[in-house]
């Protein structure tokens, strides 16, 4: 019989944040045991910076601009309902293959349709989560916190909490409630005769961060060291990436500031990471251990500060891009793959696990060959994400990542070019530094490649006649 | 019977490039007495910088904001297949009102759809116009041209005549045989009994102006002054223009490289207008110029050295936005409107000409009251445009516009606003001028409001809470 598989999602969960990634502060014991036994992909990516675009990537494997939801499907319904329903996705290739398949939790794929729609059997706390952006009850925020635990940001016309301490109980929080959801999905197929799917999808650490206690106080703020980049200047960026610092009204938000957020942030992923713990629990209590692939992954990273920056904000930094991704075989041998693979590598991964049927047409390729320490002849040395703008409408931006370059294009601004051995931090933009005119001309030259090799939209005559000769994705057979 | 309509179009016309709109040197005679004995429109807008959604504006009677055709369709058409089968449009009404409908010419408005799927009978040169971006053969440029008459633009890996004097003759020249077949269509509708509809479209005076003689050598170049806004220097402007610019390979171009790029351009208006002429006379030869309203207008303008930018360039000046629009109906009296008008208010507009029935949650309002000088009380004062962004890739901007002022929201990068009383040719931007701060306010309470009117994108919570209380675009009953 083809394994049981557990998906564990997160939303917006910086990979930095977990101990497996070298976090020495936020505490996740659950997960870097996972990494440890299992294996631990260092060069994971988010093809898209935004819930909606990721989350139909892992569905569909294919990347936005092939599966067409370009930004968050809340935003700009008339032309953006989400995955359209005749889209392939690793749920109905399993369906089909005889697996059952169960959803607890956040959605965010369609406005219409739900996973009952692409395969799966049924949809935990569907209710309202399905089209809405959380599970969250709209309700005064100011109620939901403890008086003076607030983090906030004022704006012209508004004011938001995204951090502060839950007037709530753990067992009350979202995270822990999606959690039992899914547990309870798991104990009821782990008995019968099919192969099953379950996908436990929280909407953690995603801000406002309403932590409860003892989660809340776990960390104090004051030990958490700045980040790499957190003293951003602007200078030499794109002229988005300042006004977006300003339009979040982040001009006066010192490191001070910041530390009680990521402390709550960082409360939030230990009570993720001793959700997983709970799941591992009842996976082994179940007794289907040897049968059950778990997987751990996110749909985008977040800025949390980091270039003086809030949630993801029209950036393709790494901290937005590069994820967590987890995944522990039954019988494999533990090992961090180096390679580059994105979340929607998932979805082909998946159905090859599952035996079901590969669908044509994929920009995602099968991880179980990394995973097995056979790496693919053809194996890309680079990855390519792609940003086509957010609440504030539509922007258009195209990153390609080497181990040592990222180079991103931002057809209407400035571009970027960084030198990630110099300077991880990406804090000095080389665009246009003499000195590097032949790695751009290279970079390019990949970014056009992987433009022309995915059918992304940058076809025109005029748009390519300014790159250089594409340089294909995909290494020869001779390399 | 109701009248018959003919809608002449023109792509990519700047306003001002006609006599009746102010040109001294490019003559267009047929036109301007057009203008005199008819409705000539002051201030009338497309909506969108770009062919199709301007076109399926027009169509629709909806901003493209709500028909969802966002940029061209040729571009990323896996999420922009072009206005929906089910859209209204002012040509399925008519039909249902019993109109006979025909199309000559340029369509552009959905890739798999063309006009008969709209309710128009026939598609002049629908061979190969349903699809393509225009109708002239994929050739080596070079040999359309006489040599030594092409302005050119070099590229890193291409370059592209923007200008020259054609190989063929006038007859053999798109816009005479998209004419033709108009005139032949018309002539064959002129004896039915049912009220026609036609629309000729021609595709010019849009680059590259191949140009046959006469016209090719009817304006000196030397003779051409340079725009008031040429002298552009990209000061306190959006990082998008000085980019665009560049992109264009436009640094090298002075006013005599633009002087012959606009004498050809003028060529081809003069060619249009004499079109044009033809039509008219075909009207009356058929003797039913009393019972024909002619209407005359195109789906945007052209930067044309505006700005030192070539074609749309992702700016919302008025060069690009503000359009020539005029309308002759029979027994009318000639008239100018200064109100605020917009191209796919000439959806409605048929509509009511043609006693045909009104579709319901149209952006577009018939112009029939202010042809017949009976303005609405609630006529807006302002008009708002919007642009996706074009071949570069998605950059949402929109832009509100009074009779005085022009704020320009371009949510990645600088907004812009312009005292167009003081500064006609929108050098100067006054964003960051504190001198203009509560005017500022002004517009952006404008633009909020237009866009909560009329359902556009930015409704999220974050980015309105940067935009003062939204001000209606439609005057209240006491004022």
């Amino acid at each position: 019989m083809p394994p049981n598989i557990v998906l564990f999602m997160t939303d917006q969960l910086r990979r930095d944040a977990l101990g497996c990634y070298g976090n020495e502060i936020c505490r996740t014991p659950n997960l870097d045991k996972l990494a440890q036994e299992g294996t631990r992909f260092d060069q994971a990516y988010a093809v898209s910076p935004v819930c909606s675009p990721s989350r139909a990537s892992l569905m569909s494997g294919r990347y936005p601009h092939n599966h067409g939801v370009m930004i968050n499907t809340h935003i700009a319904p008339t032309w953006n309902r989400g995955l359209p329903a005749d889209s392939p996705t690793f749920s109905r290739q399993l369906k089909d293959a005889g697996y059952v398949l169960d959803y607890a939790g956040k959605w965010h794929v369609n406005e219409d349709l739900g996973p009952e729609d692409f395969g799966f059997d049924r949809h935990g706390l569907s209710g309202n989560a399905r089209r809405s952006v959380n599970m969250r009850k709209r309700v005064d925020p100011m109620k939901l916190y403890e008086p003076g635990t607030e983090s906030v940001i004022e704006f012209e016309r508004g004011r938001m909490v995204v951090a502060g301490t839950s007037t709530g109980t753990v067992s009350e929080h979202p995270t822990s409630q999606v959690t039992d959801q899914g547990i309870q999905m798991l104990r009821e197929r782990a008995t019968g005769d099919d192969p099953f799917f379950l996908r436990i999808d929280v909407v953690a650490p995603h801000f406002a961060n309403r932590v409860p206690e003892p989660y809340a106080s776990m960390y104090d703020p004051a030990s958490i060291p700045p980040w790499p980049n957190f003293d951003e200047t602007f200078e030499d960026k794109p002229a988005g990436h300042l006004r977006k610092h300003q339009e979040w009204h982040l001009e006066d938000k010192d490191w001070a500031w910041w530390q009680q957020v990521i402390a709550k942030y960082y409360g939030d992923v230990t009570l993720i990471d001793d959700c997983v713990g709970r799941v591992l629990d009842a996976i082994r209590e179940c007794g289907i251990e040897d049968g059950t692939i778990v997987v751990f992954s996110t749909d985008h990273g977040d800025a949390a500060g980091s270039h003086k920056h809030f949630e993801k904000s029209g950036t393709m930094y790494d901290e937005v891009f590069r994820i967590p991704m987890l995944a522990k075989v039954p019988g494999q041998d533990a090992r961090v793959v180096p390679e580059f693979v994105r979340l929607m590598d998932l979805m082909p991964t998946f159905v090859e696990w599952g035996d079901a049927k590969m669908p044509h047409d994929l920009d995602g390729r099968s991880l179980a060959p990394l995973i097995y320490d056979d790496v693919p002849a053809d194996w890309p040395d680079s990855v390519y994400c792609e940003s086509h703008g957010e609440v504030w409408g539509y922007s258009s931006q195209r990153m390609v990542r080497t181990d040592r370059w990222k180079y991103v294009y931002c057809p209407h601004d400035l571009d970027e070019l960084y030198d990630l051995d110099a300077d991880p931090a990406e804090m000095s933009n080389l665009i246009n530094d003499p000195a590097h005119r032949d790695i751009l001309q290279q970079m390019k030259a990949r970014l056009i490649g992987w433009n022309d090799a995915t059918g992304d939209m940058f076809q025109w005559m005029w748009v390519q006649w300014n790159f250089p000769e594409p340089v294909s994705p995909y290494p020869g057979p001779s390399s």
